[in-house]
């Protein structure tokens, strides 16, 4: 049993030279604002070993920890808002850029990722990851998520762009994981376990991160579609002509465009008429190609396939254009949708699946549905809205219903996934229990209880506490 | 305790449908023929459920499992020579293709890599796993081992490249993970946990497997350059020009090619004279470039740094550059290795060490160094042979020296590992106890105890029995 976390053990952790401050509101919130969390205070360490303290003493009075990145996470990871009352842990002081070199870097957790990125480019070298967040989103939440974004297609995701971490275990021991090496052989693999394993496991204070050459050349074009089926065969077009240079591949439905249109944020519109879909392309080329021809080519392959294009012709016009991609979740939070699914499906099982879950909801009720996002991957943010002139609040009874259905159909008809890329959390345990084999259930539990036999690590994410 | 496997074990599964044949010698043997295996039988089953019964009649009756694919593992983590009798099970009759599509294809583990391979060519796919042994490697050992090989640089290696495996736990319990899925966050990463585990957690018994569009334009060319550093400068320079398009980059050493023009296999020496060190570089390109340019653009601007280079004209003359690299270990082999060592160190850092290491041994006696790999991700082979005349006998007194300083260097001196990329088997459970954080060799126990309770998998591979 845990044991609530008190005015006692807050100042057990100061007399060990542990900050640690009020749970003031921003560590108690999430940017969906479904849960209040609840923290005895937060602590702030400023080093692996002042990290390894608070938990050998959380160990030592079963107090529970909630680790705190950024905050930006989606499902309720980082906060907690049943049971004893924890305390949250704050990588935030820990921000050091401890080593970089022309092939990875070795940063602490509490960096945040876009200074990771700007660290990149201060030697040359690019770190991909780009999520909308990662001004905020800090490194070493970024990896307890496993968090995805926008060049998972050509980059891979977190788990993939990470050589090595440092963590503090449940019972204060600290492991040091840190090797910078691609091929590394000498054992299981517990840096991948770690890593999405939304600080249940251990708390991740350090990573060497791979960084990459950029491209010589880049390029950015909306291409106009008339289905997904076109976005799908366009792919798998610029696959075959630019194996393994196809940075970004991003759908983006005529629904999402009228969503901007009607809500905001304003954005520059490529195309003069909207068209029923469209995608996002970005390209980064050998030296030696141009990227306009590239995308002439391509556009001049596909034939019918492809209705219109806009190619950007300035880096001025390639922010734009990630602007607009950029700007549908804020326009989709204004709109205020019913239920929200970050799903993911084999990409040749995309258009099917869009057809048959429009289709199932056109029967289910009178709804708008806004499907974009990462098609290069198969990942989807499949999100249901209220009909035109209708308050989401009207829709209270549906919503279960709506959710449980698209994702019976993303699991049982496609083989697909009911988090692609924003992990389990709190929102999604039931969503597991339901779908998860058995035995991944029993092995999850096995190894939860392997490592953290106390249940201090963030009770209540990812698996029932 | 664990009970030694009997005739009336064997008897049980037999009775249970399941084929058992006799522990021949080609299951008992591994390539470098340093350690006999023992086992009371073979048990070949057909199908996932058989597997299941193997390893539920094992757990009842307390008998010692060791995996078997394709036996070509070079760490004897397919053969157990100690403690009681063991089952063989051998994966060799579940060959099946079981999906394919152009993203992804589903095989069942005893299928060999080549076979894959020629599967997804079938699709006008790729799968880029690529090792000396695949003709008789299978996909289960590949993955089992976290296989590496030549293209790691580009495309990863054996678990970058699947999406999902099914495996039979300990207990017989069937764990259903084949998803095909690029992005998928639901719950701790066990395919990642299983893979590379060497038979110890699981018995992986399907996988679903990447597939890549082949590159458009494909090139292989031999430079010749004056030195390690002249190779990691080459490295950037062509990354840099090429981003994610270097297939391949794989060193080679003066060395080398006089082992080749000394004991064979008879290969086509590139240069009139032999080079101190050349590199074999493999690029595949976007449709539009011209591999032949390319590789005249990276030669001038590569400057000093090379001294001359082939570029392979025809197909005929890239697979005759393929063949001198792969010809490498078969001349190893003739020569007679004191000391091999399959290490990597961040790339950054191969000079220094290769500079380090020379000298050291040089103070240490008289031998040959035949450094030779996977320059591009920091794999080297590291291989130490007697001087000329001299019998790897007589330096019987020194093996274990060489390999410890080797060792030592590679993990005190470069932060790198003494298993890159062949696993820790048998041979390497001494090395992993030396060299691990302690607090990993913790975790590793933990996870074995939690998932293989009674210790019949694989037991004495990777950790100690």
């Amino acid at each position: 049993m845990l044991t609530p976390a008190d005015q006692a053990f807050l100042d057990r952790l100061r007399a060990e030279g542990v900050e640690v401050g009020e749970a003031e509101p921003r560590y108690l919130e999430e940017p969906r604002g479904r849960w209040p969390g609840r923290a005895a205070g937060v602590a702030r360490p400023h080093s692996t070993e002042e990290v390894a303290r608070v938990l050998r003493a959380a160990a030592a009075e079963r107090v529970a920890v909630v680790p705190y990145g950024g905050g930006t996470g989606l499902v309720g990871g980082q906060v907690k808002g049943e049971g004893p009352l924890p305390l949250v842990l704050s990588l935030e002081r820990m921000t050091a850029l401890r080593a970089i070199d022309p092939q990875s870097l070795v940063v602490e957790a509490g960096a945040t990722l876009q200074s990771v990125q700007e660290a990149a480019q201060t030697v040359g070298r690019l770190f991909p990851l780009t999520i909308a967040a990662q001004g905020t989103a800090q490194i070493g939440g970024c990896l307890s998520t496993n968090a995805g974004g926008v060049h998972v297609l050509r980059y891979g995701n977190a788990r993939a762009l990470c050589l090595g971490i440092e963590a503090v275990l449940a019972d204060g021991t600290v492991w040091n994981g840190l090797t910078r090496l691609r091929k590394d052989n000498t054992g299981y693999d517990l840096r991948d376990l770690l890593i999405g394993a939304e600080g249940t496991l251990g708390v991740i204070t350090a990573a060497a991160l791979r960084l990459f050459e950029p491209p010589a050349v880049t390029g950015l074009a909306f291409f106009a579609l008339p289905s997904p089926a076109a976005a799908v065969a366009l792919l798998g077009l610029a696959q075959g002509r630019f194996a393994g240079c196809v940075s970004a591949f991003e759908l983006i439905s005529r629904q999402g465009l009228s969503f901007l249109r009607e809500v905001g944020p304003e954005v520059h519109m490529p195309f003069a008429e909207d068209p029923d879909w469209m995608v996002l392309i970005e390209l980064g080329l050998p030296a030696g190609m141009d990227a306009e021809a590239a995308f002439v080519e391509l556009f001049e392959a596909a034939e019918d396939l492809v209705l219109d294009a806009v190619i950007a012709q300035s880096g001025a016009q390639a922010a734009q254009m990630w602007e607009l991609r950029e700007s549908l979740p804020l326009a989709n939070r204004r709109i205020g949708a019913i239920s929200s699914h970050d799903i993911s499906v084999p990409v040749a099982a995309i258009p099917d699946f869009v057809a048959e879950a429009g289709a199932m909801l056109a029967a289910m009720g009178d709804f708008r549905i806004n499907c974009f996002g990462h098609v290069g991957d198969g990942n989807l943010h499949y999100n249901v809205f209220p009909a035109p002139g209708r308050n989401r609040s009207e829709y209270d009874a549906q919503k279960d219903a709506v959710k449980t259905a698209v994702h019976d159909l993303v699991v049982r008809g496609y083989n697909g996934s009911v988090s692609a890329e924003h992990g389990i959390g709190r929102l999604k345990v039931g969503d597991l229990e339901r779908y998860a084999d058995p035995a991944k259930l029993m092995m999850m539990r096995s190894i939860k209880t392997a490592l953290d036999p106390l249940g201090i690590l963030n009770p209540g994410a990812v698996l029932r506490g």
